[in-house]
């Protein structure tokens, strides 16, 4: 099983970063590429995010060897059954979606019998759309497939080596481990940057220009990821539910705790912790997954 | 009144960079720096942070027009104490602490019938300790002056001036608001931080090294201001505990109506959220308080 023709169904960040990643460092492999909004496709044109801008679905996917479902997770079921009259039969369906449990399902009750392979190569940035794609996107980054049980091992052979070519790294896991795992590493992070920029906002006592002015003291950070892309994010939160709720109330707990701390001044506990999560950093640092520069390198001081 | 002496008590990431940003900047003005810590003393000797290096806390301030501390929130009252007897009668203090509702209280008690200031430079990185500051630290970046009722307006002046010449903005504010904005801006940002990354270490059914590798999902931005020096946040959430505990109960109130909107389904309630938070950051970036580069313009991927 090769793949030589790669059809890529939303040409956003995601989609487009694909497309722009394939040219550059899998010159012999094709694209098509498909977006239900017509700017986007005029946009992806212009950029060159794929060899051709479809102006249907069937027309992209129909002489692929692999489609990549780019969409937000709500749009993932309407955009199979769009293209299920189209697909060739040996294709290998996958997509780039941040949630796992319910996709495989969805998928091959909109496409039986067929090659259906769930990944989410877990990489972006807080922009979206057709502009915001670049080809080093994947560059060091891990790619999760989670491929079925009865999943053919030559199809995820197959998109594994896809996915290396583009620079990412490879691991497989079953779909529910891969909803807890990036419940905590990036849906519970998102959600409680959306809240803290929400509540901010919302203040009587305090200005939101005051907010904004003094934003270097850490929350300029969070308004960062709570400027990710409100459809997307809305709909991996209605798609991970119980993962995001689970690990919502363990975040929550913590929290109570130290809380208690705080109002019982118990320095010792608050200390213990700190010195904890900084070693964390480090971690994160040494397995080259950030900038080590202080501050991510930012260089709006000078 | 004019500022020609400045000594620095604290050498670490604020008290290095405003002895190299003087250096950078202000010229014609003569440093005086002390630590408590010996290899402190010895590496900012090493780096020049300041003119002189003084063994002892009364030597560095005995000819200081302006003392400036830049220790921990828990260390300014001995700070205070300790150089009580070496201060010039009309030598500004200042600080550079992150609360400040308690502070002028601590130090006029300290020293009683001086000139005091304090202030709060809005402005830092995750890293600590005297080999972390750098002269561009505060450049574009708001410095807020919480001089008490009574101060002297040329003691503000000369302060004021002092910041402006390292690159700062400044704002005047009584100190009871500033520790409102702050915990909003600074302290519960940082606490939420240091929850989660905990709250990610501790889990039994996701492992310690997987939230590390798929930590660019948005967690690992956490991480940064998770490595934050543990001495001076224990300080900030002892020293502001009020302002803490109150923002810190609407940010509960609201995660907890967008943890109902999950369970429910309710995704209007998320999307018209995470719509709103978009706009902030466009306002933090528009108005120069972060580096406008997507992804805070990080290198890590190439």
């Amino acid at each position: 099983m090769r793949i030589e023709k790669v059809a890529i169904v939303g040409l956003g960040l995601l989609g487009g970063s694909i497309g722009l990643a394939v040219k550059e460092r899998a010159p012999g492999t094709t694209t098509t590429g498909f977006d239900t909004d017509a700017d986007v496709r005029a946009k992806a044109a212009e950029r060159g995010l794929v060899g051709t801008v479809c102006s249907s679905i069937g027309e992209a996917v129909s002489d692929a060897d692999l489609v990549i479902l780019c969409v937000p997770m709500g749009a993932m079921e309407e955009a199979a059954r769009a293209m299920a009259s189209s697909l060739p039969l040996n294709a290998i369906v996958s997509d780039v979606g941040s949630s796992k449990s319910g996709l495989e399902k969805t998928l091959s009750s909109a496409l039986p019998g067929r090659h259906i392979i769930p990944a989410h190569p877990v990489a972006g940035t807080e922009q979206s759309g057709p502009e915001a794609g670049f080809a080093s996107l994947f560059t060091n980054r891990w790619c999760i497939l989670t491929p079925p049980e009865n999943a053919d091992s030559r199809a995820v052979d197959a998109l594994s080596e896809f996915w290396k070519d583009l620079g990412a790294r490879i691991e497989i896991m079953d779909a529910e481990h891969h909803d807890l795992v990036l419940a905590v590493t990036s849906h519970i992070p998102h959600l409680i940057a959306f809240t803290i920029v929400g509540t901010a906002s919302d203040l009587e006592d305090v200005t939101q220009s005051e907010v904004i002015k003094y934003s270097a003291g850490g929350f300029r950070d969070f308004t960062r990821i709570a400027a990710s892309d409100p459809v997307m994010w809305r709909d991996v939160f209605l798609s991970n539910k119980s993962a995001v709720l689970e690990m919502l109330g363990r975040f929550t707990e913590d929290l109570t705790a130290l809380q208690r701390a705080i109002r019982s001044g118990d320095g010792e506990t608050l200390h213990d912790l700190f010195s904890r999560t900084r070693a964390i950093r480090k971690q994160v640092i040494e397995q080259g997954q950030d900038d080590d520069r202080p501050d991510f390198g930012r260089e709006d001081h000078v």
